[in-house]
C-alpha cells in the first residue's frame, strides 16, 4: 500500500478550485490539492472567523473569505464540504457567483438528501456531480486535515442521470489524482450500503458509549480502566463530530432504520441463544464472522497487525 | 507509557509455574514469566499436539507435556489459560498432582462460574486466586503471544473470602512484575463490569458483522470496500476466538442480558428520535460521548492518534 501521494502533476486539472468548509475533509482536500498541482488557485470559503484564521495560519489557500458568493466567483471546481443539513443554504448562497460550466460537487456521506437539497438551487449551466469519499478520522477542524487522507480509500461518485460524461470524468480524475479509487452507483443504493458500512456501525457506538456512562453500580472509573476488554474501540467512532452525525442520521432515516431493524432482529436471536445456553448457534455465528475480517485485511482497507498495531510486538519476540 | 518489561529479577517469585494451555495468553505469560525470571522453572501443558510441537519449536517452556496431573506436580503456581468452559474438567485433571501450598490461578474472561467450577475440586491445603488480564488481541495460538501483552493493563483479582492473604500478594506481586496494574474486587462485580467493557461490545461487534454478511441487496464486496466508514473497527473483535467467546455469554448470562436489556432500550430512544426527526435529542447524545474517549486516552488505556495510529500524519504535513 503506497503511503505518499504523486508527485505534482505538470499542468493543474483545473484553473480555479473552491472549497466550501475547512474541517477535516475540506482542509485534507485543500492539502492534497496543492500537493499534486490539481487547481493553480485554491479559494478557502469558511463562515467561521476562527477556521479562516487557522486557514491562514496553515497556508491552506491562495484566498480565503467568509463570503460564499464571491468566494465561488470564476471558480471551476467547486467542493461543498459542510455538514450534510447544511448543503441546501450554501448551494442557494452561493448560486449568484456560480460560472457557467462550473463542476459543483461535495463529500456528503449522504446522497439522495444532499441531490434533492442541492440541485434546485443550480442553473442548467452548471455541472453537479456529487461524491462522498469513505474516510476520515475522529478528529475535526482545519488542524486535523492531511494531504493523504484519502490515500487508498474509496470514493463514491452519484452523478444524477443525464450528466455530462466529460464533467464526471474530471471530478473522478481528482479524486484519482488524490489516491482514491473511484466507483459510480446510484444515491439510493449509496445511501444503503453507507447505512449498513458506516452509519449503523456509528449509531450503535454512539450508543453503547451512552448506555456505559449511565450505568449507576459500574462506576465510570471501572468503564475506563477496564477498556481494553472491547469498549475502547467503540468510543473512536463515537468521539466523530456531533452535527455531522447528527445530520447524516436526519438524512438517511428509511436506509438506517432498515438496516436498524435487521440489526435488532439479529441481536434478538443472539440474545435468544444466550438465555437458553445454545452454544452450537453461538459458535456457528462467531465462526463465520472472521472470515470478513480478513477480507477487508486483504483488500487493503485495514491493517493486520493485531488490536490495529496500537501496540506491536518488540524486535525481541522472534525467539 | 513504558513500551518494555524490566530487567529480570534477581530471584525467582516462583519455584516451578506450570500454565496450563498455551493460546494467546497462556503463551505471553510464558514469555514475560522467563523474560523477568519470575519461576525457576516454567511447565507448559496442552492437550494439543500440535500447539505442543509449536511451545517446543518456539521454546517457550523448560518442561512441555500433555499430562495435567504429572505436570502440575510440584509446581508452586498453575496459571489456568484454557477456554471459561474448560476450566472444570481441567481442575478435575489435575487435582491428582497438586502440592500442598500450591497457588491456583486462572486467566478467564468471567469470574463467578470459574469459581463455581474450579473450587469444588481443590483440596483444602492449596490456595486458590482468580485473576482476570484485561488484554489481548483477536489472535489466537501460541504464535500470537507476546511478553508485553499485560503491560500497562489491568488485571483484576478476585479471591473468595478466607483466601490466604500471602497467596493473594504473591499473584498480585506475578502481574505487577509483568507490568500490569492489579485490582481486587468480588466476582460478581467483575462479572457485571466485564459484562459492559467487554462482553456486550464483542456481542455487539458479532451481530453487525453477521447482520451485513446478511443483506441481500447490498454485496459481500460492497461491505469490504466501504468499510473505512466505521465497519471494519467492528471487525477486529468480531474476528476474536469463538470457542472462548461462546463459553463467555454461556458464563456470563445474566450479567450480559442485563446489560443487553439497557443497550437495547438506549437504542430504542436513539431509532425513536432519527423516525421522529429529533436532531437535538441526537445532538445531544453524540457530544457526551466524546468525553468518554478522552478519559481512556488520558489513563493511558489508548492512543490518542486518529484512527487508532492506522495511518499517521507524514512528516511534511507540518506546513
Amino acid at each position: 500500500m503506497p503511503d505518499r501521494l504523486g508527485a505534482p502533476l505538470p499542468a493543474p486539472l483545473f484553473n480555479r478550485l473552491a472549497i466550501i468548509g475547512l474541517g477535516l475533509i475540506g482542509s485534507s482536500l485543500a492539502r492534497a490539492a496543492r500537493a499534486r498541482n490539481l487547481a493553480a488557485a485554491i479559494v478557502a470559503i469558511d463562515g467561521s472567523e476562527t477556521v479562516r484564521d487557522r486557514v491562514t495560519q496553515l497556508n491552506l489557500a491562495d484566498t480565503i473569505t467568509g463570503d460564499t458568493a464571491n468566494g465561488v466567483q470564476d471558480a471551476d471546481f467547486i467542493i461543498l464540504c459542510v455538514p450534510v443539513g447544511a448543503c441546501g443554504s450554501v448551494a442557494e448562497a452561493m448560486r449568484p457567483g456560480l460560472a457557467k460550466g462550473a463542476i459543483i460537487s461535495d463529500v456528503g456521506s449522504v446522497k439522495g438528501s444532499i441531490v434533492a437539497q442541492i440541485a434546485p438551487h443550480l442553473p442548467a449551466n452548471v455541472h453537479f456531480v456529487p461524491a462522498h469519499p469513505v474516510a476520515g478520522t475522529e478528529y475535526s477542524g482545519p488542524d486535523a486535515g492531511f494531504s493523504t487522507l484519502f490515500l487508498n480509500r474509496w470514493c463514491i461518485l452519484t452523478p444524477p442521470e443525464g450528466t455530462d460524461p466529460a464533467a464526471t470524468a474530471k471530478v473522478r480524475a481528482f479524486w484519482e489524482a488524490i489516491g482514491s479509487n473511484v466507483e459510480e452507483m446510484s444515491p439510493a443504493h449509496h445511501d444503503r450500503v453507507l447505512a449498513i458500512t458506516s452509519h449503523l456501525p456509528h449509531l450503535i457506538a454512539y450508543n453503547i458509549v451512552g448506555t456505559a456512562a449511565d450505568l449507576e453500580e459500574v462506576t465510570q472509573s471501572e468503564v475506563i480502566k477496564f477498556s481494553a476488554g472491547g469498549f475502547r474501540d467503540f468510543t473512536r467512532i463515537a468521539a466523530s463530530d456531533p452535527t455531522m452525525w447528527r445530520d447524516v442520521f436526519l438524512n438517511n432515516k428509511d436506509a438506517v432504520l432498515e438496516m436498524l431493524g435487521r440489526f435488532t432482529e439479529d441481536l434478538s436471536a443472539l440474545q435468544r441463544a444466550i438465555r437458553w445456553g445454545d452454544g452450537e448457534a453461538l459458535f456457528t455465528h462467531f465462526t463465520r464472522t472472521r472470515a470478513v475480517r480478513r477480507s477487508i485485511i486483504d483488500l487493503g482497507q485495514e491493517v493486520d497487525a493485531p488490536d490495529f498495531g496500537r501496540r506491536t510486538k518488540p524486535d525481541d519476540e522472534t525467539q
